[in-house]
């Protein structure tokens, strides 16, 4: 009965019905699909559920979904699976189609390689508007979403694109190079799927190609697969400021141990920074004593200073994200979000010192709170913003500095800035 | 000359390449640009650089714009004016033009309403393919990116979609309800845009129908305005967890008053907060001061518990903007948080409770290091789930649960808990 029902619902609906059932119902459900349906709801399925349902699936049903893919989603999916697996169904694939994913699996699944699909249709610029309506008929059982044909030379190199709304029109024996219109966007195979995303929505188009160095056609990405790219990597970024690793499976997994194990080691970094700044808590811990009103200060200096610190990180990695920020403007930025931070550290510096001032009469007090709020706000931004670009130098992906990792450091300076400013004015603060 | 420079960019090129101007070299550009170059610059700004070149324009000029425009952008221009002003470039504009913009600015503009524009092509399915290709001809220069067309029935409601590529290969007398598609998306024009968003990604289509409540056709809504709120959306929520308010100017504006007072108001927040806890530890403070050791597990205590509480806030912000929790299973989520919670309390705590009884050679506050973290990190992550899921019911954006509000009630609850949990077991800690 459950296959009767899902044979009425949209493939991504039954996808997204089985998201919320246990990993064993979601591998009965799938293992109940006729191989059509199975084909359209693996390719909608959440990562960690199409690993679910494809583990242990037998090869030659495995083949069968594989055969039936573009080949974008067939490398997607022989690539996640383990090397004899992988191996076996390719070699029950027809030749072109396992000749196809071994061409695809070489690029890194990131990059605009790992989302190209090879099927699309492309004409000459020489041929007529009829031979290109030939070309989408001949085609139209193996490529979906067509809304552009892609125009080249005769070296290959794509010259235009054609949309469809143009061809519809066309007398039939226009040439094609009458009617196309420039390409606005070339994707090189090796580009981040973040720069390919960039230029979607740039160039407001809903498929693009992908060429070699020479500007010849070698495969093209569609919209949908953008729109997914933007979610995971605006997901990854988020993981990545709550210290949190691995995205798809962030709200999926029913696994508490797996869900663990992707929040844990941020922690554990946090609770190092913890330890290090009680440590030096510690250590000062004489002059607390003989100066306790001191010890009130402690938390909204490390709490203002781990907050700036993120917020200027956050600016500069979304900054990177979404390319407003890049390596030759990072000064600039810097000096803005100096400015800025002495601007916020002087009204916070001035509340919390009068405050401290009100609290304890004593002027000293609020002299030090202060001066080491403003202090401590101004590092922490000049920090937050360096860091990402530090990593960014480094390869690393610059999303992590508006984490945990930056924060602790953050909570540490500040924690040192106090400390700091309240020896200098020991003696006056004790008197 | 640059104008000539200019009129050798795509608009889109140009329109970046403003960004990084300041706002006087901003609007000297815009000016100088043709009244066509200047249409297709202005749509592709950001909120704020549009604000400046279109601050002071003569409303002639401005009308000269609007009327190029498709009617979601003209919407949004004038939604954007001053109302004087945005009465007299209505007045302007001929009359079918200005009862478009009418009729949606009465739409909120982060709804579907929004964001439709009133430019498509529609067929009735009792037509044939001929009749199609004609009303797209007549359409042509009014429509852009025209990848579908919505087949009505006698009544206006939407019965299918016809791909181009489907009625390109189709027999000129061929009937529409022979060849067109299922629709497999309704967008109500009240929805929210980030459900729109939802549906685009779900349903992998290009551009949508806005029905009305008997289902008839009203305007439809393109994949480009999709990107974009995708990306609003994402920058939204990520400026909430860092404390920010106003996401579109966040690394646009050089005007560095502007960028604090974004930032204030979340950090006086935090300030409030830490002065909270400040206040706890000065009320504390004679028994740390005769169990000083006590001090040094402070700041780990807090930075914990502050951390899973965005872990678990930001897992379900996420998860609500996604779709993938709701108010029906948010239980089933609060109780895996508190299973996934109780793991990481019992590492962290042991580890913690084990540095503390090794560092100070003392058992009992080794139970109470690890009892604390093992209880604040349990709470903090209860306090993470529910944050969110109350301000969804308040109606409150549930990402700011995600941000220092939420932390910093996470930071004083954990030092009450370390305080209480100190406190029973005082006697056995200092003896
Ligand atoms: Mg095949
Ligand atoms: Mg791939
Ligand atoms: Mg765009
Ligand atoms: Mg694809
Ligand atoms: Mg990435
Ligand atoms: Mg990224
Ligand atoms: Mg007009
Ligand atoms: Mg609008
Ligand atoms: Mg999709
Ligand atoms: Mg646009
Ligand atoms: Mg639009
Ligand atoms: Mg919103
Ligand atoms: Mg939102």
């Amino acid at each position: 009965e459950l296959s009767a029902m899902a044979a009425d619902m949209h493939p991504a609906d039954l996808a997204h019905a089985m998201e919320s059932l246990t990993d064993q119902e979601k591998r009965d459900v799938f293992q109940a699909l006729d191989p059509k349906t199975a084909t359209e709801v693996v390719v909608e399925l959440s990562e960690y559920s199409r690993d679910q349902v494809l583990e242990g699936l037998h090869p030659n049903k495995l083949a069968e979904i594989v055969d039936e893919l573009p080949s974008d989603e067939a490398t997607d999916i022989i690539a996640e699976l383990p090397t004899d697996q992988a191996r076996e169904v390719l070699s029950r694939l027809d030749e072109e189609d396992s000749d196809e994913v071994r061409a695809l699996l070489i690029y890194d699944e990131d990059s605009a390689g790992g989302i190209m699909q090879l099927e699309l249709v492309s004409i000459l610029e020489s041929q007529t508007a009829s031979e290109a309506i030939e070309a989408i008929r001949i085609k139209r059982e193996e490529v979906e979403d067509i809304h552009n044909l892609f125009v080249l030379d005769n070296q290959s190199r794509v010259v235009g694109m054609l949309p469809l709304s143009k061809l519809i029109l066309a007398d039939p024996l226009t040439r094609i190079r009458d009617i196309m219109e420039p390409c606005p966007l070339f994707i090189q195979a090796d580009e981040d799927q973040e720069a390919v995303a960039h230029k979607f929505r740039r160039y407001d188009v809903v498929s693009a190609p992908v060429v070699d160095a020479k500007g010849r056609l070698m495969g093209r990405i569609t919209i949908d697969d953008v729109m997914e790219i933007m979610q995971d990597e605006a997901q990854e970024d988020i993981a990545r400021m709550a210290g949190i690793s691995g995205e798809d499976e962030m709200f999926l997994s029913r696994d508490s141990f797996k869900m663990s194990r992707m929040r844990l080691p941020w922690l554990l970094v946090n609770l190092g920074g913890g330890l290090v700044s009680g440590w030096l808590l510690w250590h000062f811990k004489m002059r607390l004593a003989d100066a306790l009103f001191l010890l009130a200060f402690i938390p909204v200096i490390m709490a203002m200073a781990g907050n700036v610190g993120v917020q200027s990180a956050t600016i500069v990695v979304r900054g990177f994200a979404v390319g407003q920020i890049n390596m030759d403007n990072i000064r600039a930025i810097l000096f803005k979000e100096i400015r800025v931070a002495l601007i916020m550290g002087v009204v916070c510096g001035l509340t919390a010192g009068t405050v401290a001032f009100f609290w304890h009469h004593n002027p000293y007090l609020g002299l030090v709170v202060g001066l080491a709020m403003t202090s401590a706000i101004s590092a922490a931004s000049i920090l937050g913003t360096l860091a990402p670009a530090l990593f960014k130098l480094l390869n690393v992906d610059p999303a992590i500095s508006s984490g945990p990792v930056v924060a602790t450091l953050n909570d540490i300076m500040g924690l040192l800035i106090y400390f700091g400013i309240s020896t200098i004015f020991y003696t006056l603060l004790v008197q």
